[in-house]
């Protein structure tokens, strides 16, 4: 769900962004750091652990390259895209809870050191902070759109929970799943920008559908190179999917796609969950032959293309040309 | 934490307030069943186990009660008390993870049944609707409060696990645990209350006075009951905090009241979590000896004295004779 981006490959779009948006995520890092702290230690000790491992800072980054390319004149961009990284991280420690993760973002996961139950309740905390933080700004439309974000992704989240090990989870399923437990946050994070920079109702949707698209296709590649990659550029293990018995889209296809003599497979290594090692390389030899993989490439390509055509509308500026690229930059991960 | 009151005694100051607040609190109980649905059924049906399995709706009830007290005029105050019983009720859920429990409300606890991953997601679903409610009031006053209520609850509850099983845990930090994993709620309940009524500040202040003291005294004598009630009456199994090794305020004061010949059997029960049958009868012994049950009554008799005292600004009515009542009442549940 938050594969990192390699740092060789960071030149590329999102490092013009990064570049452009330095001081604003400066100041995000800044609010960040400061409302994570709690007179109980454990508390900034967990959310350190995890906010200072990284992450590309993507979805408040978001936030602040939209509130510019709309010309902000306030700060709130930068407490509401704390507020969106925050209600993230809330997620990222909650859902290595119901994963029972082992790696994050290339640490050991916080509920492997301190357990589960402190993970829940930081998470809690943090959740919490990121609406002290969005009523500061004062804007109940901005309110209004992350606390809508925020119940659709635990939504996403029981919905993939119980059609988990489920080999008849289709294409459509997937992208329900996906839609809201990732790609909902990328459109709250960039339509919160444009509400900061008090943009109108269009530009607001037309943002809202470029985060969207650009987390459905930044959610489809992660999910491609969980086959594809290789575990020091990704900060988890590759195969983690498969290990877990999710179903993706690249595993949903090549089911679709096999025959039956290939069903006993899969039935035996992601409803039963019985696997050795040479399951995985056999799982990424179907994708491979029956294309599998690359439809689900077709399928980023597509959402990245509609993330593109949602900022058509917007006047020529740094920031937009730095967004425009961003779609095509997260499907180059995994080409 | 949520020892429901037996509906033998309900005919004393909450019953009276009960039959006040009927119809608004039917609004309420009619808000809560709309807003905990989704289209993952999953959902409604572990929040409906816990919601539907009653509890004395205290929380929302302080909210509407002191609403109508200070003449609300718009149906705010039920919506805000919706999404403070949605808080709550996210809380017991992660609660109730974070401890294990197999017992809530008199019925089998959610992560039980459905395990412990769903009932994070629905807790964090159920918070997430708690903030929508509170946005669509509009009221940024009341939006602060509550949100700042959950931080400082989340805060309670991990400084609560990090002194769990610990002997150290003296009074002051039984204190403020409590005041963070109770009292803080009642306090933004009632303070609510009178948001949602354009209160003056004098008297939302007072308010929260009032339902951060009455939150003390119900908090203590909760802690008292696991001691002293019987499991029928409480919906929860007496000597669950004992069996825990949880340093409440019987427990703090019977220790620093016992000999030195006591520390062992303390130290053996709570620290190292050894006990057989006979040690949960001992202990309520060493705590009538050492007046430590009595102590606990005296403190919660202090709170609910503070809690009416909170009220003595507002002119009488029949909501303000029902509300004084509570803290007594509270208390006799324990005498």
């Amino acid at each position: 769900m938050d594969g990192a981006i390699s740092p060789a490959r960071e030149s590329g779009a999102v490092g013009r962004l990064l570049d452009l948006a330095a001081a604003d995520l400066a100041a995000v890092d800044e609010v960040i750091a400061g409302r994570m702290q709690s007179k109980v230690p454990l508390i900034p000790a967990l959310a350190e652990h995890l906010i200072g491992a990284g992450g590309k800072r993507l979805r408040p980054l978001l936030t602040v390259a939209t509130a510019r390319m709309c010309g902000v004149s306030s700060d709130h961009h930068v407490k509401l895209a704390a507020a969106v990284e925050f209600i993230h991280t809330a997620t990222l420690l909650h859902d290595d809870v119901v994963d029972g993760s082992e790696l994050r973002r290339g640490r050991v996961a916080a509920n492997l050191i301190w357990g589960a139950p402190p993970s829940v309740l930081v998470g809690d905390y943090l959740f919490a902070r990121a609406f002290g933080l969005m009523v500061e700004t004062r804007n109940l439309k901005a309110l209004d759109v992350l606390a809508r974000a925020a119940s659709v992704i635990a939504e996403g989240e029981v919905l993939q929970l119980t059609r988990s090990n489920d080999l008849a989870l289709d294409q459509a399923t997937y992208l329900e799943i996906i839609t809201a437990k990732t790609a909902e946050l990328f459109a709250a994070a960039a339509e919160g920008g444009g509400i900061a920079a008090e943009a109108s109702d269009t530009e607001t949707e037309a943002l809202r559908r470029f985060g969207l698209n650009f987390g459905l296709a930044f959610q489809v590649i992660d999910d491609v190179l969980d086959y594809g990659g290789v575990s020091e550029t990704l900060g988890k293990n590759v195969g983690d999917d498969f290990r877990e018995g999710k179903v993706t889209l690249p595993l949903a296809v090549a089911m679709e796609r096999g025959g039956a003599e290939e069903l006993g497979f899969w039935t035996r290594v992601v409803t039963e969950r019985r696997q050795d090692e040479s399951d995985f390389v056999r799982a990424r030899e179907l994708m491979r032959r029956t294309g599998a993989l690359e439809h689900a490439m077709e399928t980023a390509r597509g959402f990245a293309r509609e993330a593109e055509a949602a900022l058509a509308g917007f006047p020529n500026s740094v920031w937009r040309e730095a967004l425009l690229a961003l779609p095509a930059f997260a499907v180059a991960r995994a080409a």
